[in-house]
């Protein structure tokens, strides 16, 4: 068993699962990434306009399903459903502004309050 | 805190962190996917020539650091270094053959047996 210490989580306009928009349709929504402010340093370099990869957890997702109903049968580990046993989901977002261990960004499919694993930059 | 099991490991030819290639230069490297027999159904879809990104665990990787000394202090929110607070690391490969819940891929960068959080699809 791995144990994970979220290091802070995302606020967005999204109340609830049915609300998220499926990815690539979330390209204008803003929110926030508030990380615990131990974790600050780790953003050095990081800058207005970047592209960053948000590692987060789908904390209401299923956990059991294996194969997805909607698209016949195509097994989870083929598709981009939070659904799947570990639901780690990842959102390419853009970062709009910096306050300290704060983050403004476009593009967040999360429903708010949703805990967030790690940041990291795009491999391109 | 947020638990997770794995659902498989990788098996490489890379037996020490000081081997792993730098990403985006392991695009040689063959390796072994092999998820538990359970998750077998969550595979469905998946065909010899897709690219998949592997959602792994560097299980050795330094939790503690949040500046890269190498890069002249950038954050490791910046980076794709697996050293940060939760060493969830992406790499993409290339399916070659699946057997089972064995999958045979190409351009793994994971230390030999390192845990397997999830797969998914590129979303592009």
């Amino acid at each position: 068993m791995i144990e994970l210490s979220p290091i802070g989580r995302v606020r967005t306009p999204i109340t609830a699962t049915s609300e998220a928009p499926r990815q690539g349709s979330n390209d204008d929504i803003e929110g926030t990434i508030e990380l615990e402010s131990e974790y600050e340093a780790g953003l050095a370099g990081i800058e207005a306009g970047d592209s960053l990869i948000v590692v987060w957890f789908a904390h209401e997702a299923d956990r059991t399903l294996l194969r997805l109903d909607r698209i016949e049968g195509r097994g989870v580990f083929a598709s981009r459903s939070p659904a799947r046993p570990n639901p780690i989901v990842l959102t390419t977002v853009e970062v709009l502004a910096m306050d300290g261990s704060t983050l403004t960004v476009r593009g967040v499919d999360m429903v708010d309050k949703s805990p967030v694993l790690d940041l990291k930059v795009p491999l391109d």
